[in-house]
């Protein structure tokens, strides 16, 4: 039995990996941290939801206490990966991060982007990217796995096959998400996030300067093997959980739709969490709600020579929390779909 | 012209009476109030919405400018109302205030369930309860009018016409409320209100504790001639905007739904803002929307002779703004639908 | 491993059962029917949710077929579980009806409420009310259950307890519902229905004579030991799953709220599926969302000496398809919880 | 008075014509049309909202009646505009078309797109595209204007002015969309639109393939003075009104925000309905909700030398009713803004 830690398990991704290793036949949760009043609480007061199904209480962050009790950190903070992170893999404990402070291999860039020094770049190195579609080998030698941004694994996981086949223009990428708002997380407090302004709206936001920006261009370069720029415009849609990416490039040749999910489908094949649509069948955010999956499909224009790529997925399960998961699943020499494979909630 | 000014201009009923009065023909706004770093911000970049259809730039409260400013004073505020109402008067200011201050007449009630002293209680005998549609003529020689809650006019409105002529048993009555969201304000950013927290959620709130429980119960005395006790319950829907109140009352006599649709068109003949509906429709939120109506439907059921009205508003028009603006051209002898003749928006 | 058919496959409610039963360690789907046009379609075509997670296709009813491939039938229609039930309960095959038409003991009572003849009355004594809170023992021996109504699941288990220990007055009893709009199924495509007119509305519907009244009658009686009539008020939220009812009920003694919590507490003790929470804490319909959960909260209004009962459930889970798989498990003998164990989606 | 006509009173566009002409100083209706059981009810009947508000029967369509009664015709209908301008037009009625049969200007366009014939091409030459900010003068002199799509509306006004001074490449241009679900109509009674399906869910419809891509090309090609063709997808949102759409075009020269919005803002100078956002600021769906405002901003991206255009508008007003109200003031010489002034409303 995994002994499984979280610091931050009061947030919406904290909250969501202890509603997953709920149950779970290989992993036992031990510790979970909360900071200010909700310390000292049970889960299961600050989350009713979780009453009955969770029993414990939130403590204070000790690193010496979470490493003697657990086998693998979850760290699910926007601020202080970089702090808990080397001292608990100098502890022997495997590490994911599902914030951004491991996620650019290019610690000038996260600076640029994050406007914070990164106090560890050494560690740039040795951590993974989570994608384990993509990156399974390095994701199961990893102590310290950075789990992808909710936007980038919608945005790289379509686009990723293309390029590696030269199928698409890496100069004319542009990716327009749109996310539910619980990836703004529970502690945005703001008149921004209250239910009477979001509600019936629709806005983008952080246009051109998104952060996410630099996470989707590393990995979008790796696959073309040169740099990529790409513009990327998140939205915010008025409903709790999902994101959709459409994602639009011009073909290099003139193929057709088929081709284009020929190449998707091979690219996946066997992968357990990754559902290609048929040709005239697109995802929906609501086909992949509360699920690890990611959903894609494409339709190519040739009116016009580009290529749409369609992508769902749960902001919170495969664009967080579920997706690390997985990744202690393969980290961790576990069935990939343990604990995952519940169908999504529709509707 | 009426110069108008607004104490609290920038919460949701604030902001929804400078909408209803842009473009009045009889009125201009000339002072608007807000505090801390909304002050000197003009409201069109504190509202978006209103960029271009209002040009005025929000101040601190300064009692003697607002009363060179203006002939009638709306105070938007949920404290505060105790310390500008006393001052406004004495400089001959028509005032209207939105908040609870002076809805009580009854200090000691007051001071029990609001949990603070009232500073001005001799006002309380002058302010005059803001329902044009039952006290028309004490408005129209008022000087201060109370502006009911947006709860107790939809439960009020039902009620009256019914304890009036003594056909429910007072002692009967269950009033069972649900508000949209923006009945909190805007000021209310807790996670309570935050939208991933509020969509696809119901609940109910204050049970057996709420605030305009006092305030039903004491015009539904005035209506019965002896005093009243209910019990109310307010729930939170996921909306923006609207209330739907369904009340419970047990029949002195087996009479008909058509019997109780008789004594409130009766009642309520000619008024411009009170739809009775016909028997066998209902009034839902959405009708109502956007526009000043209270909607009034009933039925009558036979198998428990108990009445059960349901009475639908928009909670920040007729519940709030909508109601105050006809307050004021009741006190002022302007046309009482002047600027609140739209119709409600659908869908 | 038993053999499961679902007759009526493709409604939100059959659909919710596949969904339940996909991965079960003990179930295993085989049989699924639909009519018209989806026949002969996958069900993945028609839920492209359920893609990749159940590969079966929608077949016609034929008995026969069912009753050799089926050790259990579930039967998810509005009409024709009639005709169904009593071919399979002959060839030996457990049926549990999602329906009405099995739920009223009375046959009169059917006919008058649901205007339609009852066509196999002999098996309403046999039929067994599939409450397993309440009435586990029969349901364990039972050929035929009869699987609740979602608006009388949430309104029978906390007046239930009450009703027994005669701490409420059975006259005073008024039941006020309010559910998503997923209760209403997926074949109801009229305006009423569509996105526009229910979003961002709440309105009450069949006032004073909703056919769950009856049925919720029923069960109170028998909690009684004498006939009980009650109010009941169904209202439609602009949501998708959940359903919160709001009880009232005047108290026969003067007790506290933690006497009233006390009776439901030991009532229920040791029932997985019923939470009763702290005294000062309410249910919300979003924390029982996914979950198969009754969530069950009081308060006691010393003004009024009335108890107000709220009780939040999944509409489509505990209020449908959840209970008659907890049914299913309680008939054959399983570890109740198997397959239900999954924690409340949030937020 | 001009007396007016609506063919086509009960879908939710001529309905909001209606309700945009209730109280009008200089319009008064004369003439509703609705087909099948809606035929001879009252409006205020089949949309409660407008009871007491509007008291007038639909009737069947008769041509020589509605000539009789009217001076402008708006016809909302999704087909039939070809059948009934004509005759209208022969007996000098000026006719506002919100449907699509008279906006493009290409009959085989038309007919290749629309999958029909065109029975009356000649009058596409009279027809006036009805976008007052940019065709005022042959709007003025128009007796047919083809009322825009909700969509092209809200893609052209931003584009126009900057393809007019060639600041953007004409190849380049990407449009994406996102609408509420009223823009489908109260007549789309599928499932497609049923509440459950379309709530907490997002996607993306038509892809390459939406009937508003060739009407968005014709407008812009006047601007360029070539032919343009563009990358049109459209989204739907879980909202009852509002579009929001996003442009994607690569600039010409190396130019600023500031430069993009200096057009804008000399173009549109003056114009009553567009509001231009200050850099840094962008329009979002809620604050134009209500209005018949079209609000433009825009992001200059560096870093790949794009420009993104952010536009947002009612799509029942600005996208369709409004629009046709605006177009009737132009083509019969009243004051442009005459009972379209009232402000957002929010939230």
């Amino acid at each position: 039995m995994l002994r499984i830690a979280i610091i931050g398990a009061t947030g919406y991704a904290g909250a969501e990996v202890v509603r997953l290793l709920t149950g779970h036949p290989h992993a036992a949760l031990t510790y979970l941290t909360a900071s200010g009043e909700r310390e000292g609480k049970l889960l299961g007061d600050l989350y009713p939801s979780l009453r009955g199904c969770v029993d414990l209480t939130c403590r204070a962050v000790d690193i010496a206490a979470v490493a003697e009790s657990a086998d693998v950190c979850f760290i699910a903070l926007s601020h202080g990966a970089m702090d808990y992170a080397p001292p608990l893999l100098e502890r022997g404990v495997k590490v994911i991060d599902l914030g951004a402070e491991f996620r650019l291999k290019d610690a000038a860039a996260f600076e640029q982007w994050y406007k914070k020094p990164h106090t560890c770049p050494r560690l740039l190195e040795r951590a993974v990217y989570g994608l384990p579609e993509l990156f399974r080998e390095q994701i199961r030698a990893a102590q310290l796995v950075a789990n992808p941004g909710c936007y980038p694994t919608s945005a790289i996981l379509p686009l990723y096959p293309l390029l590696e086949r030269g199928m698409i223009d890496p100069t004319t990428i542009i990716v327009d998400s749109a996310s539910g708002v619980s990836g703004a997380g529970r502690s945005k407090t703001t008149v921004d996030y209250l239910f009477s302004e979001v509600n019936e709206d629709f806005k983008a936001y952080n246009v051109a300067a998104h952060r996410h920006t630099p996470e989707i261009e590393q990995a979008l370069s790796w696959a073309a093997g040169a740099p990529v720029t790409v513009t990327f415009t998140a939205h915010l849609l008025p409903i709790t959980r999902g994101i959709l990416t459409t994602t639009y490039a011009t073909l290099v040749q003139r193929i057709s739709t088929a081709d284009v999910l020929a190449a998707l489908h091979e690219r996946y094949a066997n992968e357990p969490f990754i559902r290609i649509y048929p040709e005239g069948e697109l995802p929906q955010v609501k086909f992949a709600t509360g699920s690890n999956f990611c959903d894609i499909g494409a339709k190519v224009d040739p009116r016009t020579n580009r290529v749409i790529l369609i992508s769902a997925e749960d902001n919170l399960i495969k664009g967080a929390a579920g997706q690390a998961v997985q990744n202690m699943t393969v980290m961790c020499g576990l069935d990939e779909t343990t604990g995952l494979r519940t169908p999504p909630i529709f509707p």
